[in-house]
């Protein structure tokens, strides 16, 4: 299990979701608060979108836990994105601490990330594989579910590297996960699997909150829309609120609340997909396979 | 505040003491029982000697995380020592994750770990560093209070690099936390420093538990005599016990207690010194400062 | 002995200077050319800054080689500077390979780069730092030349952390340079010393090329000026040049000339400063000591 | 390209063969003198052979450059082995340095090395894994030819954890080519694969030397064999001859020369392999596919 964010609004310096929120993402590398094991020590990895440059993200990823990376701290304080993903991994047992396997997953322009495993994983990983056109096959560099699941999302899309809106980045992630249970329960295995995927092309983004048992709750997920996203100088981070109908210019969707606001948070449903769109409006659908 | 151990008997796996123990010293690296923050995953290092080869330990350190270092996995299942220390590492606020600043310090045929803090350490570095001879100035290669230690006690050796024996051992490391507290108290700190020091020559070992502050105890420190310290196929490990007049022939000193059977260990006594001679003789003795 | 550049100018891709051209800061890093060794693999580092958030750069470093840093490489490729420092390490012999020795050093406002040694330097250290005053002798993390010399520049600021210009910066810079002399010939020290600092507020940046020896070539400094550094889809790489009377938008100071062009690049010449105002004004003067 | 040394013989300081000869393979990581490009700075591993302990390989890896690496040279100085795999690795264009591309690779009680390259090697990937058991096809970690020519040799062994002997291992290693150049050859790729390989199950050592192109000769290989490999306290090393029908007790196979005296030294013939047994006889065998 790992912890993840995204955001997607105004432009917004990465420490104020990375460092300065009371439960921040380096908060949740050491001490997670939403999950028995309050440890993510193994690796981290942030993504984020400068688009006047490239469509593809920047990605900045290391195996060093996330609390003492100099280079993240300091990149934190001197970078701002509209469009940003950022994650802790805590590895599964026996998955190896290599850089090929920290997220997020970047291919082309679209970024990736997992909180949760797949059940089983080495007993359908062959099938997987065996699955996916030559292109897909030759991307996969490290050994994780992770990695595999944003292979065969990239697979699943009608036209990987042409127009893709969010209904369709959505229906290629469900699509995602319905394969890997098809094969999960075809291989024998009877764990659950826990896929909170996120996905972005850097103008969408989708995230899932998805267990795979009968009644089984999911990861924890949480959404924040607001006005603003800020941080005051004496440490206290808030999303500033909009009216009902007004529309968000900041939106966050976490693993874990970054603030003690319960206001300022609304979990997303057990076995949905939050879809925010360009234009930040925020959709939460059922997943049905 | 860190976790170490070390180790002086009969040649011994260090997977036994590292790895297998209910509570192993990887274990302590991401949850440690007996200090408030079970995390210590800032970087690690092990030493031990190869006295038909050279009376200079063998130190092999690293920044990364104990718990997931596949090189210390594979040296511990395949090395034995008769004299080891063990250490991992949570850097206090401030201090750089880096190598120079990682555990066991080595210098000639000495090893130094520390387990605590010096209280105001920056405010007596420069008295510290001041009050040494040339050769050992030029030693310090890092920032931490720990290695400054380390140069102290060794410049406070009569004949640093001739014969040394448990005495005089004891009693430069007692010179070095009586200068220790006279500087910090000079400089007019009031927190309590932890001075929980290790030092080996190869042959003795003395590890101090000891608070600077008035009734307050200790960092936890434990110790551990017997025929042989063993674990079983099944993962269960034992200090098989010795009658009271028979002499041990296995001695560990651990900041936790490594296995759940109460027999197998005696605490320190605050502000004592445990020194473990050659013959695996042991005594606890009063810090009179 | 090592290779660095510095850039001030108009918004300029950091893979223009580090990835594209024929000699690149990255080719350095393992075939240099203007200099016997040709590797410089100990590690790297850059740093920019980003005005409208911080007077303080953003510092990226590691002691990996830069050739095969895919953080660096993403970085580059999506990252703009005006102002940027940039540098690739051969370790002097004897001097650790840790986060802690890794160029460009950075202080709050200021960065400073080295390319060269300081002769005998161990013999000057004790001394050096004694000059120090105490928040300068605080600041230093590792066991450089190249950093105590940056920290002997701070204190030789008149007032370090207020307004400081480029006379002040340049007469900071020299005095330094004589200190070091000072002290190397008092130690009895008869190798030359090799001082190509680098320095620079995020406003100018002052650069010298410098040996101590009578009639010995400093280590080789070059600049360009013009009025774009321009990378095309193909790969060269060129500076657009200026008429003689008209002021250039874009300075390059660096240990080898990045591109093949011989009119891009004038030599500093030797035992003088180069200084680049914010204006993008250039000066050559002779460091008399 | 890469470097590597395999030795076989009587317990031998790895200092001996990494550290102290002239042309160490230390030297050969940054300066190497049979390859075109001598640098070999992309990560380095040892792998030696503690029977008594377990019939399992101790393997220390690592991504950063072998030269600067303080855990090595200290592991060196302080090692005996009877059998060890060392090697310096200078990655191909495009694959990733990260730990689990890095050489020996280990699998029980085998250990695999690679100097060379196996030309359009991403065209061969799947149908080269379409081959395997699913128990070789479940081991692969990383991305390297190198690794799947690992895994592709345990797959081609009759009894791969039974009884293995040296003609058996041969057979095996012969046919790893023969089926490389086959799928290379059906997927119309035209370079030539450079296929250096080295084995070892911690008793007999097989070392290939071999191109795939008609008159190409093979990347450099030699090996010396002798009563003793000895490096004197000056720095000189040198392998002790022995008499013609003499049992040799040292066996050092090598990319490059170590020592200056060509005596020494003999090279492999092309497209031959070298078996070193355990009773350190030594037999050079053609290569026929």
């Amino acid at each position: 299990m790992c912890r993840f964010l995204t955001y997607a609004g105004a432009p917004l310096l990465l420490a104020d979701l990375l460092y300065r929120p009371v439960n921040s993402l380096i908060m949740q590398s050491y001490q997670a608060r939403e999950r028995a094991e309050p440890l993510n020590g193994d690796g981290f990895g942030v993504g984020w979108y400068v688009p006047d440059i490239d469509p593809a993200p920047c990605v900045q990823r290391s195996v060093t836990p996330a609390w003492s990376n100099r280079n993240l701290q300091n990149l934190a304080a001197k970078t701002r994105a509209s469009c940003l993903f950022a994650h802790v991994r805590a590895a599964s047992p026996g998955m190896a601490v290599n850089e090929a396997n920290v997220h997020p997953f970047a291919y082309d322009r679209f970024m990736w990330m997992h909180n949760g495993v797949v059940a089983g994983f080495h007993k359908v990983r062959r099938r997987l594989r065996d699955s996916l056109k030559d292109e897909f096959y030759d991307m996969i560099q490290g050994t994780t579910d992770s990695e595999h699941a944003f292979v065969l999302f990239l697979n699943s899309l009608r036209v990987p590297f042409g127009e893709v809106d969010g209904a369709e980045m959505r229906r290629a992630l469900v699509e995602t996960i319905a394969s890997l249970n098809e094969w999960t329960r075809a291989a024998g295995i009877t764990e659950d699997s826990f896929c909170n995927f996120a996905v972005t092309d850097g103008q969408v983004t989708v995230v899932s909150r998805y267990c795979s048992g009968e009644g089984v709750a999911g990861a924890s997920l949480h959404f924040s829309r607001g006005r603003r996203f800020e941080c005051l100088p004496g440490g206290l981070c808030d999303m500033h609120s909009v009216a009902q109908d007004e529309q968000a210019k900041s939106v966050i969707v976490a693993s874990e609340r970054l603030t003690d606001d319960p206001t300022d948070w609304t979990p997303v449903p057990d076995n949905h997909t939050i879809t925010v769109f360009q234009d930040l409006r925020v959709t939460l659908d059922r997943i049905s396979l």
